[in-house]
C-alpha cells in the first residue's frame, strides 16, 4: 500500500518551551509531502528528521495565531537558498490576510528567489475542499476558537481495483489488458468467453482520511465533517483541571478531544498543542484513554501511520 | 567586578543546520541584559538557556538578513504572553527598513500586546553611538556585506574609583562622605586637614569592551573601531579554502578574521557565523590560531567572560 503517514513537527502551544516546539506537521501521501501550519522553526524541524524540502508544495495554515505561521518566512526563504527551482511553485492555503502580511515580507527578505509563492485564499465560514488532485483532497472544517480558525481533512480518492495474480495467470491475460482491468473493465477471451471483472480483480483499498482539528473549543459541529476518519489530531491543551481555562481560550481538554473522537468514530486519536505547563503529558492521555481507548500522544519526530486499522 | 558577560545564542549562518543556530547572542553588562541579532528560534534558545526575558530591553540588529532578524516577531508575541507590561517599552536598534517590514505584524498579531515596540532607526553609513547609558556606549561600525550591515561596539564606561578601605578607616572617614570621594573629592577631616582623593582611593577598573563583526568581509576601515576590545565576534564563515567564495558572499574566512583581530590588537577573538558546510570547525580555528593564538570557537549556549584578561 502506498504510504499515507503524519509525520509531527511541532505539538506543543504558543509559550516557548523546551519540550515541544510551535505546531507543525507533514502529511506524507502518495510520494506528495503536505505540511500543516508552520511555526517559528519548523524549518530546523524539517532538517532534524530529514524531511525533503524538494517534495513540499503545499502548505496549509489554519489560523493566524503566531505558533502555527512564524515559521514560513523562515521556510520560504531557505528553500530559495536551497536552490528551489523557478518551475517548482509553493503554494500556501490560508485564510486571505496571511499573503497581506507575508508578500511585503517575501518581496523584501526574498527577492532574489528563483520561485514562486503563490496564496490560495479560503474562508473559515463554510466547508469546503480547497485541494483536490487524482488521489487526495484537502477540505477544510471551520473551528471555534477566538479567531477565524479552520482544521483540515485530508482524504484519499478511492484507488483501482486489485488485480487477482492467480486469476490473471489462469485466463492468461495479456499485461495490455491490466490497466483496463484495473479500472473495471471485464476480459474477453480469444475464444469469445467475457470474464467478469470480479472475477479478476478485488475491491480497491479503502480510502484512508487524516482530520487536524487544531486550535478549537469542542465542537460538535465538526463531527459530521470528520465521522470515520482513520485518524484525528485534535486540540488537547489541557487537562480536565484547567477546563476553564481551556473554555476562556477556546482550547480543549484532552478528555473533550476523546469525547469528539468517540462522537465521531474515528480510528485513532492523537492528542496535541499541549500547554507549556505540563513537564509530562501523562494525565492528559489518561484522561482521554477514559473516554477514547485508541489515544496517543502526538511527540516530535513521531510518525503516525493512516490506516483502516489504526492500532 | 560586575559581569560583563557574551553568551552565543546562535552561531551558524544562514542554511539550517542541526549543528547550529542563526545568529543571536546576549550580552549580559551591569545587570542589563542586550540582544545582538535574532534569528529565527532565539527565543528557544532563551528558554533553552534559562536567559531572562524580563531583563531584555534592547535589542540590536546588524542587517536585514533573515537570519539575523526571522526570531523578532516570535519574540516580541512571546514576551507579550508572558506579560510583559505597558511601562517595559522593547527598544530595537536597526536599519528603518526593519519597522516598516515587522510593525505591520506588530499591529496584527501582538494587538492585544501590553508593551510598546519602539524602533530606533540607525544609518549604516558612518559610526555612530546609538546607545547611552550611564554605565555603557553602544556604537555601530559599518561594515562590508552584501547590503547594508552594521557592527557593533559594547564599551563599558568608566567606574567609579575604588575605595581604600585601609585608608579610610585610618582616617575615620563617615560613611555619609565615602560617595563623593569614589567620585574623586578630597577629604576634609575635623581638624581642617585636606587628604588628597588619591591616598584615599585606587583608580576605577579599566573599562571593558566588546565589537561584534557579523556580516563581512574583511575590512581594515573597521580597525580603527575596534581598536583593543576585549573580545571580538567575528565573521568567520569560511575556511581559507572557500575563501574565492567568502569573497563573493562578502563574508570572512576564519584566517581573515584573525587577521584583523591582529591588527586591532583585540584581546580575544571569537569565531562564528558558520557555513552550514563544515560538520567540524575545529579547522576554521586552527587557520585564525595560526595567525592570532588567543582565538576560541563559538559555539551555543557557550559563555565568554569580557575582561582585560581574556585568557
Amino acid at each position: 500500500m502506498e504510504p499515507f503517514e503524519i509525520q509531527i513537527l511541532g505539538c506543543g502551544s504558543a509559550k516557548p518551551s523546551t519540550r515541544h516546539n510551535t505546531s507543525s506537521q507533514l502529511v506524507d501521501l502518495r510520494s506528495k509531502l503536505f505540511m500543516i501550519d508552520c511555526g517559528e522553526g519548523t524549518q530546523l524541524q524539517m532538517a532534524r528528521y530529514h524531511a525533503s524540502y524538494a517534495r513540499l508544495n503545499h502548505i496549509f495554515i489554519s489560523h493566524l495565531h503566531g505558533d502555527h505561521c512564524f515559521g514560513l518566512i523562515g521556510l520560504i526563504s531557505t528553500l530559495g537558498m536551497l536552490g528551489r527551482g523557478h518551475a517548482h511553485s509553493l503554494h500556501i492555503h490560508a485564510l486571505p490576510e496571511l499573503e497581506t502580511l507575508l508578500r511585503p515580507q517575501i518581496d523584501y527578505f526574498c527577492h532574489e528567489m528563483p520561485y514562486e509563492v503563490v496564496f490560495h485564499p479560503f474562508s473559515y465560514d463554510h466547508a469546503e475542499v480547497i485541494y483536490d488532485d487524482r488521489s487526495v483532497t484537502v477540505s477544510t472544517v471551520p473551528l471555534n476558537h477566538r479567531i477565524p480558525c479552520c482544521g483540515f481533512v485530508f482524504r484519499e480518492k478511492e484507488g483501482a481495483r486489485h488485480i487477482r495474480r492467480d486469476m490473471i495467470d489462469a485466463y492468461e491475460v495479456p499485461i495490455s489488458q491490466i490497466g483496463l482491468i484495473k479500472n473495471g473493465a471485464d476480459f474477453v477471451t480469444p475464444e469469445g468467453d467475457v470474464i467478469a471483472n470480479e472475477r479478476l480483480t478485488m475491491p480497491p483499498t479503502p480510502p484512508r482520511s487524516y482530520a487536524y482539528l487544531c486550535d478549537t473549543a469542542p465542537s460538535v459541529s465538526v463531527i459530521p465533517l470528520i465521522e470515520g476518519v482513520d485518524v484525528l489530531y485534535h486540540d488537547a491543551t489541557f487537562a480536565t483541571t484547567e477546563e476553564g481555562r481551556a473554555q476562556a481560550t477556546f482550547h480543549s481538554t484532552s478528555a473533550q478531544a476523546a469525547a469528539i473522537a468517540s462522537a465521531a468514530r474515528v480510528g485513532k486519536l492523537v492528542l496535541g498543542h499541549y500547554s507549556s505547563r505540563y513537564d509530562d503529558e501523562r494525565p492528559l492521555l489518561d484522561e482521554a484513554l477514559a473516554v477514547f481507548p485508541n489515544t496517543v500522544l502526538a511527540r516530535e519526530g513521531m510518525k503516525i501511520e493512516v490506516n483502516k486499522n489504526c492500532e
